[in-house]
């Protein structure tokens, strides 16, 4: 496995994350457990919403995203975890059955002060229904440097 | 029940959202499933990483504050999705048998120019456990206005 570390983490560089098909049963569970809002949760009152459609929660959406995240890249990186983002946007709603295409851009990065040995990366996340754009965040990403 | 209405929304209004405890199979299901990092899965990576013990995943806690969120403003509320949100922090790592306890304080809210009976509300998300601040976010919230 290949170690990514602080240092890989060039502003502008893009790493693809992959492909995710949205599945209407765990979409569904997770609302009714964490965001049960009645467009999340019933199909009429989906319909009748401003989705049109029954709609994921915007916060399954960003579990979606992260995991991708997680699989293609902390998980073969030496992460040191997440202070949080400043910015987390749905653009566009999701629903059941949507491909949803993920991407994480390296916006700045720059070696912590206070701690040797500790990268601060600010990251772009993105994911694509086709062209539509549905969930972006702007969030920080600490990482161990390689020396 | 009482529908809350864009005009209820007034700044500064705290909202007192109750409690939840964290479970500890349940964080670490959410974790493998959305977050599986070695830290939020594993007792032993826990253990030896930044947080000291296995941490729930950030997205797990934001998820606990989104229901109470739900259950006691949303469903009682003329709501009409949510654009996103412009901070999202972790400031404190979040354990297994946490009690947490959850608040929304209105920040600003103006009425749409674009959709007449729609009200725009900034709010600010915070969890605690005891006095350490363990999640705080700032979104935005859409509600359908009385008149």
């Amino acid at each position: 496995m290949t170690v990514l570390a602080f240092e890989d983490f060039t502003p502008g560089r893009v790493f693809e994350l992959g492909t995710t098909v949205v599945d209407r049963e765990e979409m569904v569970a997770f609302a009714r457990r964490f965001d049960p809002q009645p467009f999340h949760v019933d199909e009429e009152a989906g319909r009748s919403s401003i989705f049109g459609k029954l709609a994921a929660s915007g916060w399954f959406t960003a579990g979606l995203w992260m995991r991708l995240y997680v699989d293609e890249v902390l998980n073969k990186a030496a992460s040191l975890g997440s202070p949080g983002g400043e910015e987390l946007k749905w653009p566009a709603p999701v629903f059941a059955g949507d491909e949803l295409q993920a991407s994480m851009e390296v916006r700045e990065a720059r070696r912590s002060r206070s701690r040797p040995g500790l990268g601060l990366v600010k990251l772009r996340a993105r994911l694509y229904r086709g062209d539509v754009l549905v969930y972006h965040s702007t969030f920080t990403g600490m990482f161990g440097t390689r020396e």
